[in-house]
């Protein structure tokens, strides 16, 4: 047994209730601290697998233990913890679940004692789930909220020392720890994480119907913004159902905006109709400042489009960059990459030698082709050089 | 002057109206090719620029041209096709322009020679424009539309030898042609270009409201849903504004999903409160299947949610893969980066040392952290390969 790491001081016993991802990649980690970790789950199959791969041993039962970690189904997640509160009167009780306030309020009304019950979420997943694909480093440098009771609304507070146990956990996995009301975080999620998840489902359901050339003509443009969409839908309807209210309210400010867009396109098709189809391109600039109604309404209804790109780009100026930084313009220098082993490390080989920093990077193929577009992100300010460095050293740079 | 390349017989000399970013772009690639190039732009300084830059020479004027190619702006693309068509009484036009049927009902109402104007649409750009962002390689790999009049609506054909030839121009410049009719190619760029730059922008707009720790949590998901929210607003109205039915009917398909979707989670809502917040965690599984009406409700709700999930799951699905191939499930292996300059070249000499090809990769950044995560994608034979290289050689594999 590893002597117990200073990071994890309090934390001497350890029960994690379900050892799915979550649970058993927060086992293994702690066990590498010197924790000792006791494991718990309906599923004997899931149990033994915890324990196979080093998660920790099968609780004996009868162990006090310092916190409970529930790793269960978000749906059950509530009644778990009132049941861990009551089954270990002095322990700490946390959970991992995506949606934090309904969980507390059904603690809360459980009667159980609510002040030991710190919500959290460690935002870290992967696409394969279970005990086998957990490892002790899921957690390493993701944000992993923690949700004391909101002083403003709540009557019963959560105890201080407990919301700094389960911190600390966080910070012994190697997560970064933001403390946050379960409301704000609620809502926080269903504007980064819901309602995006949303958007890319309802725009990849668009190509279900569409032509074969159609799709074909798909670009990198269209592979981010459905890129999430590739998610599982009934672990999705667990998590949208948990989030109803912030998820409907932020889904109603898009319906608003999405209902003046097609207005404003409905007008600007009428307006091309009044003038006839031939003039369409012998407008030749901007809109005349005095002209018929359906014109005066098309100079407002573009006006109405732009609004909405405007509005998006100064909203995606708001997404912080890399290491929690305010957000960096990089300068991208793209390279004709041939598709063969090493290549890529001929590329970094030469962009090391240069001493340039990557930033970013990013790999797109040309369809159709065996070739393809290296994008390297660089800080503006090293952009010539990288350009020289690559150009002298034979590469195609593009742009 | 360099030999006429056999890839441009045809297209002795090509005339190019409007210097931007493509004009340029083509100019400099026939110039390459041995095409005599002859310029024209409304902007002396537009001009002075493409010709410095190498894209071809002022055109004299009375000089008979084979092709012009009109890169004008969307919006004054169609009355300069005309008056090309008009003044090069034996020439092919075509133009660049990214929205095709409104400029084909333009010029054919302007009484133009429709049958020897090919529209076309080189589905590439840059972040940057004008004639000093041009390149020589700008198309290359990148679809390029070219839209002859459709047979089943259009009374006037296009001549095929002049579909031909505006096809061999995509070819010589290194695109891939793509021939499809105006409508066809108009709803399908609403489809994979039009409206998921919209689903941006519209996701983006609502982080303008938000919290700092609110954005504070955005991971890789949301950077990839809006990055393509980072456009320009007054490029886009144009765009918007030529495909503006089109956009609409895509707009009220998603309009209607998104209806379904806030129903449904209304609903979920009142369900909720039916039951009293205290028993949400003790539903403890799938709703029972015969209960109260909120009950029954709840059931069909979720449904409705799992659905809009699922849908998306399939039409993603339909994006072709790498080269055109059909799309194919990489395995993507994670390895911690240090944040340093070499560590990038490091990784794939790594890689390249062990014979693997890399399909896709990746750079993440765990926030507040000075460490990324590489992601490297394998086709899946090839990833326990990967692994065992990347740990025997000292590096740091999560997942």
């Amino acid at each position: 047994m590893t002597a117990l790491h200073p990071s994890v001081a309090g934390l001497d016993t350890v029960r994690i209730v379900g050892t799915g991802l979550l649970g058993t990649s927060i086992g293994l980690k702690l066990r590498d601290l010197g924790v000792r970790v006791l494991l718990s789950d309906p599923s004997p199959m899931a149990l033994a697998l915890a324990r196979d791969v080093g998660a920790g041993e099968p609780d004996p039962g009868g162990v006090p233990v310092s916190l409970v970690v529930v790793g269960a189904p978000p749906d059950v997640t509530a009644s778990v913890v009132a049941a861990e509160l009551a089954r270990h009167p002095e322990a700490t009780v946390t959970d991992v679940a995506s949606v934090k306030s309904g969980i507390w309020a059904a603690v809360l009304a459980s009667g159980a004692d609510i002040a030991r019950y710190v919500g959290g979420h460690p935002m870290a997943g992967r696409e394969r789930s279970g005990p086998v694909a957990a490892r002790a480093d899921l957690f390493l440098g993701r944000p992993w909220v923690v949700c004391p009771a909101d002083s403003t609304t709540a009557a019963t507070l959560t105890d201080p020392v407990r919301v700094e146990l389960v911190r600390r956990l966080a910070a012994a996995v190697g997560a970064s720890p933001v403390v946050m009301p379960a409301v704000e975080h609620d809502e926080a999620v269903s504007l980064i994480s819901h309602v995006p998840q949303i958007a890319a489902s309802l725009v990849a359901a668009r190509l279900i119907k569409a032509s074969d050339p159609a799709v074909g003509l798909a670009g990198q443009g269209l592979r981010d913004v459905t890129r999430v969409a590739d998610s599982d839908p009934a672990l999705w309807a667990q998590i949208l159902t948990a989030n109803a209210a912030p998820v409907g309210r932020v889904l109603r400010e898009i319906r608003s905006d999405l209902d003046g867009l097609i207005d404003a396109l409905a007008a600007l098709e009428a307006a091309d109709g009044a003038r006839g189809v031939g003039e369409t391109g012998a407008i030749g600039g901007p809109d005349p400042a005095g002209g018929s109604d359906p014109v005066h309404q098309a100079i407002g209804s573009r006006a109405a489009v732009a609004r909405v790109i405007a509005d998006g780009r100064i909203g995606r100026e708001r997404i912080p960059g890399k290491h929690g930084e305010p957000v960096t313009r990089y300068a991208v220098v793209t390279a004709l990459l041939p598709d063969a082993p090493g290549q890529l490390a001929r590329l970094f080989n030469d962009i090391g030698a240069a001493g340039i920093n990557v930033e970013e990077f990013g790999l797109e193929h040309a369809p159709g082709q065996k070739v393809g577009l290296a994008g390297v992100s660089v800080l503006p300010a090293a952009r010539a050089a990288l350009e020289t460095a690559l150009i002298e050293r034979g590469w195609h740079v593009v742009s």
